[in-house]
């Protein structure tokens, strides 16, 4: 049988246009109750019977069978001989991302991540501490689609952040360990690596086990399981998001070669079958050449059917009036990751207010983004880019606010805090400013 | 009957310590399963049924019937004549308070909050685009306590992001509204405001409804139904994080006038039963004086009975070797509020690693941090100070990292790129790039 990939076609000048691309964007992050329970029980095993209950759901789900918890551990030793093992071309590869990836995440501490203070005419001091946080948690996914270039964006932005341990968990369905995250985590700096994965290993990283420590946040992305269970011990750690399928919006002008967006748009599909890529287009004759090129290119891919399967259930090739409608539309799905494959996309990009990651011109590709460019690759999903930001350098730090009222401060605004708190009924509030005040 | 304000007595030398410190650190997050259950209700029905729920359930919580969502709407005109008709020296405290709040998250936003980019040296341009959100909602809690000082808070930071609109909602009990906090809303800028609480009023901001705009994020403290009605909405909308019980921790050295630091515990105790008050000291005969004087101006208060309760059930005088060991106490509480009530602050600030607000210096009062010195009241509660960060800018903001890829930035990277995505399977991120490489 001959795969189709057929993304579908829509127009903004059409009057069901509305409506079709409001069907075709829908994707519901509704929880399935059933999952639900059981990564309620799940965690709770796990805060109660620790180790024990870890090893049972690994050797349940994954297959893997360990007399206890420290046959679960990957030792730096086992990392390093990964790293050791695999062809040069890789670690040559691991390193150089690894590098640009560190590179970015250093500049941006400078650029936002640094304490301040400042002092006013009477002494006192404002500011805000920014510090590490002591010990996170990341969780790479493993099994079908085990992925080291997570292994770096996970556990580089903590290290420049100066996380004091990066432990990291990654399930390897029936023992079976992809030696390129073996590579990556001793490329990252991971300070202790166990084979666990799914909500028990959540679980572990939130509430701590004999053999796995208690972390202060855990991110990562994983597949319903892993983003129930961080949904659930948010609180109690810190999360960085709740990741859905992931997205690609291309913004074309028409100029750049068909057959490199037809490529760019099969780049997110092959992820999942629930993956979503879009293209618009002002230009109705360019989005007839990108599916030529889909048709002609798809055969090609090995990930061909999971390609065909999204670009039909999810894709469109939505041809608008303009560049400007198309930067328009493009802010209300907020998507994660948005192509602007334009001769002159510094026009363009001002007019972009929400997006996980902007790739600008024709040659920035997503997989130069997804892997080496130097930004983050974990990015906010599902429209979440209204209020959330790619995974970083912040994500791994917290602040604290620094305030020393010099004794003329403390009459300036123990006058402003007597008032105000004498109004919301905190007296004592008022009477601890009042103490302070020099007798008049 | 004479009340008692009698916090537990302990020292770090005692071979108890560990266990009672344990048992008086002790709170439970846990979530009421009948809370949680009709918190899911009430969001599923105001999800359905819009306006019609919140008015439902305006009238059964709050006992306050309307005809309309509209007539839940507080008018600019209100807010204004709110302000004006309050006394002189409130209107001055607000405004003195909203000028410093606002001064401190300017500073804020410059030193962390602006975009930044580099180029690498063949022209790759690597960057972070830092955005305001278009719309977030703000609860201040009503009823029993409600606190002007609260939107400003939140509203302010919001402003100074540069977020286009600001929905306040505020719960009025039978209709009682507080004239500072519509005063406060005036001061603060607020777009629009509706007496609506709860649940329900989450679900309004998180879903929209025919009358109140669908918000991207969702700032502000709440009660219990509130706090599980947020983290449920989260993904949907953005949250600042789940406030617990509010604290506050002290670390003295003994310098600083004993009834000072009894008013600056009573000032956190004052709050509710459940907050928590505690004094570390290696000076003995000190914590003896702050009892005195706690015994002393406690029945002077008119919140006594709330002092005495929230003292006596969660309030600790600890009795520490050294202020070195104090500090290691706070660095495993990781307070909301730290107070460090010595002559020489600056000799333990780098000493604490994990607090909310850090106030240096025996005239930084606590309460002058809550109403006006400038940085935010709305902090990280229950510990999670180790992993969050006050309410700021950066919650009002997102980022979208930026790439452009010059035609020679893309065959370095391409190679790289090229390499990790075959090693990871996916064929079509190695040929995206692949395509930008110039044939050889």
């Amino acid at each position: 049988m001959t795969l189709v990939a057929a993304p579908i076609r829509l127009s903004t000048a059409a009057a069901t246009f509305e409506a079709d691309f409001a069907a075709r964007l829908h994707w519901s992050a509704d929880t399935d109750a059933a999952i639900e329970q059981r990564v309620a029980d799940i965690l709770a095993d796990v805060q109660q019977r620790g180790d024990a209950a870890v090893l049972e759901y690994t050797a349940r789900f994954d297959g893997l069978s360990a007399p206890g918890m420290a046959a679960l551990e990957l030792t730096q030793v086992e990392l390093k001989a990964a790293f050791d093992a695999i062809p040069t071309v890789q670690r040559a590869a691991l390193q150089a991302a690894a590098a640009r990836v560190r590179k970015y995440h250093e500049a941006q501490k400078k650029a936002s991540g640094e304490s301040w203070s400042y002092r006013d005419e009477d002494g006192t001091l404002l500011g805000q501490k920014v510090t590490p946080l002591d010990r996170v948690g990341i969780y790479v996914p493993g099994g079908k689609a085990a992925y080291p270039s997570s292994v770096l964006m996970n556990a580089i932005p903590a290290h420049v952040a100066g996380v004091g341990e990066i432990i990291m968990v990654v399930p390897t369905p029936r023992g079976e360990k992809n030696a390129l995250v073996l590579a990556a985590a001793y490329v990252a700096g991971v300070t202790r690596a166990f084979t666990i994965g799914g909500a028990q290993a959540v679980a572990a990283l939130a509430y701590g086990t004999a053999t796995v420590p208690k972390v202060d946040k855990i991110t990562g992305p994983g597949n319903a399981y892993v983003a129930s269970a961080k949904k659930r011990v948010f609180g109690t750690v810190g999360i960085d998001m709740i990741a859905g399928p992931s997205e690609i919006l291309v913004l074309a002008d028409g100029s750049t070669p068909a057959d490199w967006v037809a490529m760019d748009l099969f780049s997110q599909a092959e992820h999942d079958e629930l993956a979503q890529s879009i293209l618009l287009c002002p230009d109705s004759a360019y989005l007839d050449a990108v599916q030529r090129e889909i048709d002609r290119l798809l055969p090609t891919m090995p990930r061909a059917e999971i390609i065909a399967k999204s670009l039909t259930g999810r894709g469109a090739l939505i041809h608008t009036r303009s560049m400007e409608e198309a930067c328009a539309i493009s802010n209300r799905i907020a998507p994660e990751h948005l192509e602007v494959s334009s001769r002159d996309p510094h026009r363009w990009e001002p007019l972009l207010r929400h997006a996980g990651a902007i790739f600008l011109g024709a040659y920035t590709s997503e997989s130069l983004g997804d892997y080496c460019a130097g930004p983050n690759h974990v990015l906010p999903t599902s429209g979440t880019a209204r209020f959330s930001s790619p995974l970083g350098v912040y994500d791994f730090q917290k602040r604290s606010s620094l305030i020393e009222v010099s004794e003329a401060g403390a009459q300036t605004l123990g006058q402003i805090a007597s008032v105000l708190a004498h109004g919301e009924g905190l007296q004592a509030h008022a009477r601890a400013a009042e103490l302070r005040l020099r007798p008049s």
